[in-house]
């Protein structure tokens, strides 16, 4: 009888005390690999986040007026600040939180609650980044709502409401059944990462406004260090957002199923592969692969002939 | 003896004579409502990026100076027209061509063939597109590279030269192994929907630019006619990127893999579920769980407890 292996991030796929010594090695190496990965990714994800944070509070009180709440430009300087920090950084790392290994320990109802408190957090946040600028609009008799900019950026904090609500209500309501929730699930992913990309789409826009308006002799055109600096603001988010779409669609960083979280291990086969193939039946009911994704590198691969 | 089911979108799962007709009516049912609502998303995908492009026409004809080759506004014109036409339509269409089901029966070379001409053509429609936005600007004397949308842009055009160029050399080269194959495919992937991506964001950008330099008496700010129609055509973009992303992240609406498509049908098992189960062991040795996703339709649900 072997004893029965702790559950950790290196457990899939699992490494049983009958298997072949050198096999094992080879299996703890790759997944190993998987969470070296994962950590790089993650590091560089959230390193580049906190240096978008630091250059828009750079530009707001070195080049710009700082922040204050008078109906003037230092009032409209929360608008970037709010949605950088917020809607941009705090909603990236909630379309995330599932994925960090060390919370396959906690229970999937409080990661919920994690995930919902973050992405309402980043809500508050918009919301109050959108009154600053109407607000601004407003005092200083600046058109509202006339640009492409402020179109999309309306339409992703109205479709991000609509998640907010729809996700609260499928997936934290205890009463609403499974196979909703099921059903629900690849829209809610997808519309998760359609928003967050759109609302990156939406704040190089504002950059680009913010740029033209704002800068006069030297103007955007002659590129004065403010410009230069900016831009490079915006090349920040969009790598930021790069790396938060990868981490988010890699199968085998996906939180495993509870099966295989809450339930002993089976101990049968005689050698790996059959192993992980029985595992996949076993653990998988749902069919999602879940073992066989993440015994495998080659996961989302297609056909490769 | 059952006769071969013919190749068809329908197949998966498997329709065979010996299942329970009610049994068998469901799973046609299913396969059905399946392909409609993929016809339904290429479709809508089709009509708006149809619709971009007349919308860039018309801003083009009706309310700029039209197309020319004379080192002014006629020439910077080209920009919007090629960069709608080519970087955005032709290749949205590149990237889901695999997906269109009436395609399974063309070999995957001449598939290959189709995505990789399609994605040359883009390339150089946004080849030509930032020669005539260059030369408009050294005529003009208007600085080069100043701006977000051109940093963005500039970059998407190479790391989309560059995907050209491994995706070449990986996918169409015939001595590359199989394995390098597979392992670049995620990357393949996600890279090739990142600068779809990007592109689009950068176009966002490109018209935020263009309505604030282009109008002047009544500008951006006053929402003359040109302003909300080009805003129009930049959220018609946005949505075309859109359908484009889902119907190219559906694992049911994958191509199926050359095994699936190619060899016999097996006639074992008698029930369905038992069919489908061996169905993924049999045509699946590199473990895609292709049969297993197309048979249920909760492929990307995750754990929805």
């Amino acid at each position: 009888m072997t004893p029965p292996p702790s559950h950790s991030p290196l457990e899939i796929p699992q490494i049983t005390s009958y298997m072949n010594p050198v096999l094992a090695f080879a299996l703890l190496e790759m997944a190993m690999e998987n969470f070296k990965q994962f950590l790089f990714a993650l590091s560089a994800a959230v390193t580049v986040g906190f240096v978008s944070i630091i250059f828009v509070l750079r530009w707001v009180f070195y080049f710009k007026e700082g922040l204050a709440w008078d109906g003037g430009l230092a009032e409209f300087n929360w608008h970037p600040v709010l949605i950088v920090t917020g809607f941009i950084f705090m909603q990236g790392i909630a379309i995330i939180v599932y994925r960090l290994p060390w919370t396959w320990k906690c229970s999937k109802l409080m990661m919920k609650f994690i995930h919902a408190g973050l992405n309402i957090l980043a809500f508050i946040f918009a919301a109050i980044s959108l009154v600053a600028v109407f607000d601004f609009h407003n005092s200083q008799n600046i058109p509202n709502m006339y640009s492409l900019h402020s179109w999309v950026g309306l339409a992703a904090v109205i479709l991000y409401s609509l998640q907010l609500v729809l996700g609260v209500c499928i997936y934290l309501v205890p009463i609403t059944p499974t196979y909703l929730r099921a059903a629900f699930m690849p829209l809610h992913i997808y519309s998760g990462l359609f928003i967050f990309t759109s609302v990156i789409a939406t704040a190089l826009m504002g950059i680009t406004e913010k740029l033209i308006f704002g800068l006069k002799n030297p103007s955007y055109k002659d590129s004065p260090p403010e410009a230069t600096f900016v831009n490079v603001l915006g090349v920040l988010i969009v790598i930021f957002g790069g790396i938060i779409l990868w981490i988010a669609t890699r199968p085998s960083w996906k939180r495993p199923s509870e099966q295989v979280l809450r339930s002993p291990p089976t101990n049968g086969g005689g050698s790996v592969g059959i192993k992980v193939s029985q595992q996949t039946d076993l653990i998988d009911p749902k069919g999602n692969g879940d073992a066989r994704r993440r015994s495998g590198k080659l996961e989302d691969s297609g056909q490769v002939n």
